[in-house]
């Protein structure tokens, strides 16, 4: 039956989550342990066990691994929250990629992996990197073109290419390899997943990248695999299925980036809104302009589009479907409404909204990438034409 | 908890409601019995009688008269499959205004009211008017501005005012009529609506408009009340409250246009899909063309978010709240959603686009005036705004 | 050197227009000999013979076919003008497609072929129908799809086949008609024009459609050509050249097009700001609510830019270039452009936008087709995209 | 007569100019002589000396101070080719706030205020502020709300009050002083603008503030006036006429915003173009995906508006008018359109967009101030809407 009443229990974890985002995470924002790419590992230390005192560390991941165990729908409430401090999500562990690589583990790692890779994850103790995109000529949007290349070598696997793009690179202990397969006949097999510690020989971080978001602690890579040897345990499910197992991860993945920039893109709008009630100009407060006025309009339309198109998706994975249409509807959808709303925040400071006074500039800057990354808005028209078209 | 699943009684209402559509409202839509305004009241019957046969007859009213009691989430689900035939709600007996002042008469009117003025309107046996909107200088946007004056005269009421924009005027048989109240005093008491026969001395359609839509039976109308007299029982509700009335109609009144004109933009977008699918350009379909696929996309991103954000409301509403906001964000969010996605649509068609090949011209004539009535789109972002800042 | 000055003649003949508008077009507008296509033949000779005293028929064309044989930029100037009421453009006799079909002649036609057509054309007698677009599977937006066929046949052309939306058919004297072409030995020459009497045996209207625009005498109709005899001396120019006179004829028919709607979307524009000067609500006219003085600010810097961009094109076409680029550019910019600003003309007017108590609602009818002839906009775009990339 | 031509001394110079960027200022982009603000006094003397070798420094400036005396339109056509590099506008001497500065000196400077700060900004060698938006509740999109008071004490003035956002503050020599100014009997008599070194004693940079962009040297400061002493010779033009010359100075210098970002924004089309060109997804180039596409053809007609835009407005000052609605329309839609194109160019880019690889990263952060400065989008919205009412 249609409704969109939270539970108690939502309920309550949504307001302790808002209580310690606005009691714990706001008043550390202008810490400077701080770096061009996001809280240094001293002070996202702090934050994680800020979030474990709150008892709200990896929310989405079992209470086996010390989560919450949250379905898809109690994340959206949740991580909303979160992200309505450009801090919460380092606090609560579920900034990407992290989370996304939590949730590709916890569904497709065997025991074994799960204790030696997704348990540190899980506790915040060590962050992780997943390796799919690939320079110009590579796997992009267009994941057929990858070119890293495994060659199985007796029991191992033998890895060769180069990665960029790879966020949270510099600084994790947890690579997720992605590479096209070649069994000991030299036969392409498809593409494979394999799990590794960061720092084997053979995976060099060969540059950070200057980007322009400060929002991934290590920033972005450039990655070279060179004869990077792995056992045949460090396959992550089955060869040959990793493009199957990037859909795991993909459609949740895609939808917990709304979920936070949602909270984020709230933050701006509601920033806006108090200096809209106070600034005054040509004799009375912005907010009186319908010319501002009519910008938090449309913000608090947009945001709530948002929210219900997030809230759908996750309701949609909670009944076990892959959600690949509704996931790229959010997607599409979240990521243009949120830049607009973002912007038109920034736009109401005036000059104040490009200054640091405020994290709305850092936003406006941090979130032009969610256009881009987990399939590019042009990507995602095509894909859902598709669907439109094959009816 | 959050739930977007129908119930088994919604799929088998909505599934029955699109089969009678499809087989019999859409082989219809040639019917000549249609003049500039809509249907004749001849052919009106006949679809009445068919709705009534297949058990869908006024949806939204209590089964004491006829209908099937449905909420506002029932009536989501139902009214956009009506919509999906330019003659659905007709048939349906859920169109303009007398859907809506079948609910306000549900609400507010006393028994003795309900018998004479509700049940001919539920039965599908007549049609009603509802006059607020006045011309230039009068009520319009702003209702503060009603110049039509009911006065005080003995136990009777003299109601003495032009209206204009009434749609369903011309053949209706029930009215009501809202007037700025003065007691026998001569103090102004309020706003007052009344309810009575259109057939009363004293009201005349002094001029059928010729408007750009061709969905409302009879048109819109100038309506000129002259020593209108009504008796004291001819108030709905109480005298001074017109403008709480108004409201009891307006939140519900917008959404279910909302509703039907999701049905439409889908029917617009199933038929661009359909000629995308088949027509041939530069050498592959249509649908092949990013720059056509993109817009069917686009189209069904919003085609969803209407519906998320519809279902929401409705859901305040079956909370027993006003949903002024959301009903705001509704109206404001789908009318512009809903235009473009009948304006993407016709121009998918190209020159098929502007003839009456399809519906999508009459659908794209008919929903201009969507984005005015009931609150312009600028209304509703000044109303938002003021949502927004007293927070 | 840049200069945007108006030469003396080019100002008066601005304000000569700009005055027989006002003066006598606006006030015939609600003449009653209009049908849904547009003026009778009755009215349209009335329209002529003013323009004819007022020496403003026919400008475009050369003074020895009794125009005013203005170039390019004279004509944008004088064209809005004309466009500024519904009727201007019949006065003058620059409505499409004649105003085109003239263009073409005097570029390619014979003298004798002159003499019979053009002269008939140019001086306001007879109408005339450009026989191109195709019925589904055919020449639309991709013209290579042409199905029509003329055969030769010793001296003659048997031509057959369909055509569709072929503008001013009913009543038109003239016809140009465009068919992919087979020499006596069946070979396919390529296409060619043909000149003709409208009423030439085996030229049939089949049908005239309902369509959404009003201003096309003769509608829209489908064409039947069968077994349509003609000498070889009807050929347009060069057999097999088709293709090739359709573009001297496309560019600058694109920008008459332009710059008659330059002119209506200014009329809407106008109407509207005088609406919002006059019409009160919330306590101050209309035009003070920056949500409305937004919008007529937004119309006035779009109007400036189509205006500046026909202006531009013109004089590339002045040059004698065939401004190809250009005139894509300002066919696809104004006619989105000019679409918004009728657009929001009407969202000013409120209800009274959609009647026809002004010619808004007929222009947002009428101007819908424009984002879809001469090329949708979708094509413009393509073509645009090609230039960009080939440099 | 209209006419888009340029002079051959204009193209030579459109020329010559664009061969310096190509060949002298693109490939010291990556210059490692830049910081948060833009290039260091070392690099920036290095440009100007590049740009005087080439004969085109300070070309907006008379040739008596060593310019080249063009007029706007030869601005226009000069500006926008600098704006191409990054590093053009530094070294032609003609970025904010100089170029502004030294055509209001130009206009308004007496003789001796000429040579003592006019020459040696025009040579390059010295830097200016222009002080007059200050923080919260002071003078910005309002300049009426102005704080800083300048009081007249003896011969001298004496200044007190803080501005914030000043451009180049930090490094300037020259500084511009805005003022509410009160004379000897402490009557207000105006703003007035005052000409000091910018070390005098009574000059505080407070606070060099972080913002988004980085194109200013000095970037954009707090600056507190204590006591500044000022005497009677330092008045620009006359006591109380500040604001007229903030006309002078302001619709010239949003005009050459709008040149320079005109090239920069062109430049990252281009960037997007060779991208999109070479690029392969999905088994053709991204140039042949209509996607992307479309995109880049949107780019070419905003490009083309934007630019037929500003020579208008350069066509209007050129003829002595003040432009002030040209010039608000050709601010209002340049910040926005090139705001689009510099959006749509990193789009294409993909995750290419976000990183330095380009300067499309660096255009997309520093552009987003234009929409603010020099009037807000809203602002201007405004302004016109009142041109438009009052006709």
């Amino acid at each position: 039956m249609i409704d969109f009443a939270l539970t108690p229990a939502e309920t309550e974890l949504r307001d302790r989550t808002a209580a310690f985002v606005r009691d714990e995470m706001i008043p550390r924002e202008r810490d400077p342990r701080q770096d061009e790419h996001g809280p240094t590992e001293e002070l996202r230390a702090e934050l994680v066990a800020a979030a474990r005192a709150a008892n709200l560390l990896s929310p989405h991941v079992g209470t086996e691994y010390g989560g919450l165990g949250l379905d898809h729908r109690g994340k959206a409430i949740v991580f909303e929250e979160a992200g309505y401090s450009t801090l919460g999500p380092f606090a609560l562990n579920i900034a990407a990629p992290d989370e996304g690589n939590m949730h590709l583990l916890e569904v497709v790692a065997d025991a074994d992996q799960k204790e030696r890779f997704l348990r540190p994850i899980a506790s915040g103790a060590a962050r992780s990197m997943f390796t799919m995109t690939e320079p110009d000529g590579g796997a992009g949007s267009d994941p057929s073109m990858m070119k890293t290349e495994a060659r199985q070598d007796g029991d191992d696997y033998v890895i060769n290419g180069r990665k960029w793009l790879i966020t949270g690179a510099l600084g994790a202990e947890v690579a997720i390899v992605m590479a096209r397969t070649f069994d000991a006949d030299g036969t392409d097999v498809g593409a494979t997943m394999f799990l590794t510690e960061a720092d084997a020989p053979g995976i060099e971080v060969t540059e950070v990248l200057d980007t322009m978001d400060s929002n991934a602690p290590g920033g972005h890579s450039v990655i070279d695999f060179e004869d990077l040897r792995l056992p045949a345990n460090s396959v992550l499910g089955e060869v040959g299925r990793g493009f199957r197992y990037a859909q795991v991860r993909l459609a949740p993945a895609r939808l917990t980036h709304c979920m936070r920039w949602l909270g984020a893109a709230r933050r701006c709008h509601d920033i806006a809104t108090e200096y809209a009630r106070t600034r005054q100009a040509f004799g009375k407060p912005l907010s009186e302009h319908e010319g501002v006025g009519f910008q938090l309009a449309d913000n608090l339309v947009e945001l709530h589009a948002c929210r219900l198109m997030i809230w759908h998706c996750a309701w949609v994975l909670d009944q076990g479907d892959q959600a690949r249409t509704e996931s790229s509807m959010a997607k599409l959808y979240c990521s243009e409404a949120l830049s607009r709303v973002v912007d038109r925040s920034l736009q109401i400071l005036g000059g104040t909204g490009i200054t640091d006074r405020t994290v709305v500039r850092k936003t406006y800057e941090d979130i032009r990438a969610f256009r881009i990354y987990d399939g590019p808005s042009e990507v995602h028209r095509w894909s859902l034409a598709r669907q439109v078209v094959k009816g």
